[in-house]
């Protein structure tokens, strides 16, 4: 089969965008992977997105920005997978090229948390749990995430502040990029002393919900206008994997399967092995999801995934450097997007663009994209062909 | 490219499903389908939804169907496209096949209206028109549908009950099928006297909102088990297009212009011209959408489209038998899962186990799903390999 290729990224900024409409987020990102790709034209759209029906009533996003992106007529469809919607929306595009149906597909991670405030929020977010069984009981991520957590800190012994440094390199890292939400580094005693929002989830083990659009156009690799300027970044694996909504219904609740699963088929695909992995950009919407994927991608034994942010492995210059501009954390959780901007960051990286940020001789990035507590996820191996 | 086929099928009744939930919903149609499919084990789920995170609470419904149905750890995802959801979710399990990535796809279209009653059914459907254009003034795809029809039979001089056939119809066909919603026939003054719902719609010219799920195995021909005894059924030809989700953004009303380019270019993959299109499943969700839909792909000229339900053009031994189990009209309107369940009545009607209903000789079938007034048209050309 043929190099499936990112040949266009785009981004907005991540943050509180009051004043922009949904279709206004996704065409400012649409725009610029467009005219990034340099003349290609999308012939099908593949829309992240996880709230936009309950936060902004709206529904059929893909016929409605593929027309206010001006590319009425093109097949386009909503992917829907929790917060691994994008991740997910990419999958459907590489799928779509891959069959040789599709010659460029455009894929838009968009979402509007500002749309509604309050509990409005944490009930819509509560519609990507269990329902019947889990949400029906007043249950939200963020609390399933603090149950998450306290278990783990009680099986491993982690000490009050271990999860800290999952927080403070990814503020490091958001300082330089521009689309970060926040762009202001941490101190120890910022975490140490953070208010507590579902203990012992303080609120830098929380990803802020924000608003922001991130896309990706992707082709053959011999579609590619000879013109190219980039560096061409191949999607060399791509898998996902679904475990069960509701926690109480696993074996293990400290081990993502999913992540595993996803990882190692991706992996595999790609012919790559941990180590030649340069940089990961995981799912940090709460500090624990990082630990567990860390521990169950297999770049840590199981217990020992914190450990990785303690002792610094995961910093810029570290072994595996990890939410490496900012990550959900310091960059924003524009929920279905997040997986787009993952795939975006990566694709930076990977070209050695990412300025300050950039990790020296990156070639190879793992990225992965979690619905709910990995119920889905959905992994990419990005290469750089050179 | 090897030939995509549909290896098995499965449904649920459709009606109010007061006692049953969406997961139960989903879960009978794939057992049902998996049973068909005599052993192939699934590696991706497809679920094709329109309103569950508004109606149910529910989102994420890819992993936890997939759970449900115990497949945990498949790859699954929820596609989204109005009432088109169903069709686009056979497109997206359709091009996995294609791909060689995957080589056994479930699609299940899965909707369950019931989990909410009155006012809240409508503003839900109003999500999937234009939120801030259309919904925002109180619009809802029925007293869109009426602006549609009324402006055609001005347009064209349609007589009062000129479409009084596609509801006579497909009540007609709805008898003797056991999972269609009214299996009652109706007589042309049951139609003239029906209560006028939002003028000119009467009651009859609107299908049902209902609960239901429909399921699909998809792989690839040299997949399916050699002890298979099923005439099997491939997807010859498949496509999607997008339009405008409000109506006063067309340049034409009254032109389904995304159901003239998905049927044309599905049926320029199959390599078929209409003559060889034994029967249509359209999307009558309105009668004045089957009528639009008879003219864009072409078995009628602008404006005459009405004239063979009138002719009886449309019967079961007409010219072109349509809606042939029923239609949405009276199997029912399970939202997302219509298109899945076009899939599963054209596969019965190919196999020739459509009983009472068969169209003889059927060999070639084109189906299509329509999310709002044709702002999304996905179709498939299906046909029995001989």
């Amino acid at each position: 089969m043929t190099d499936v290729v990112i040949a266009g990224i785009g981004q907005t900024e991540v943050g509180e965008h009051w004043d922009i409409g949904l279709r206004d987020l996704a065409y400012a990102a649409i725009h610029d992977a467009l005219h990034d790709a340099g003349g290609l034209k999308p012939q099908a759209l593949f829309v992240g997105n996880m709230l936009a029906p309950n936060l902004s009533r709206q529904a059929h996003l893909g016929a409605l920005i593929a027309d206010y992106a001006g590319l009425t007529g093109i097949e386009a469809v909503t992917v829907e997978a929790a917060g691994a919607s994008g991740g997910a929306a990419l999958r459907q595009g590489y799928l779509a090229i891959a069959s040789g149906m599709v010659d460029v597909a455009l894929i838009v991670g968009v979402e509007k948390f500002t749309d509604k405030i309050g509990s409005g929020v944490d009930e819509a977010l509560a519609t990507t749990s269990d329902s019947d069984f889990e949400a029906v009981q007043g249950i939200t991520p963020t609390s399933q995430a603090a149950l998450l957590m306290k278990r783990y800190m009680h099986e491993y012994a982690v000490p009050a502040n271990g999860f800290a440094n999952f927080a403070l390199t990814a503020h490091a890292n958001g300082v330089a990029n521009k689309n970060a939400m926040f762009r202001k580094a941490i101190k120890p005693e910022t975490y140490s002393k953070a208010e507590m929002v579902s203990d012992p989830l303080n609120m830098f083990d929380i990803a802020p919900n924000a608003d922001g659009a991130a896309a990706l156009v992707l082709t053959r690799r011999e579609l590619v206008p000879s013109n190219w300027q980039s560096p061409l970044v191949k999607i060399a694996g791509s898998a996902a994997s679904s475990d069960t909504l509701a926690l109480h219904d696993r074996k293990d609740i400290l081990y993502f399967d999913t992540a595993q699963i996803s990882a190692g088929k991706a992996m595999k695909q790609a012919g790559v092995i941990l180590d030649q992995i340069n940089f990961f950009e995981y799912h940090d919407a709460f500090s624990i999801y990082a630990a567990l994927q860390l521990e169950a991608v297999g770049f840590a034994i199981k217990g020992k995934g914190w450990r990785l942010a303690a002792d610094g492995a995961i910093s810029r210059t570290g072994k595996l450097p990890c939410a490496t501009m900012g990550g959900m954390k310091a960059r924003g959780f524009p929920g279905g997007a997040s997986g787009v901007y993952q795939a975006v960051e990566a694709v930076t990286q990977l070209r050695g663009r990412a300025e300050a940020n950039q990790i020296a001789g990156a070639k190879t990035a793992l990225i992965q994209s979690l619905g709910g507590p990995a119920s889905t996820a959905v992994s990419h191996i990005l290469q750089r062909l050179d």
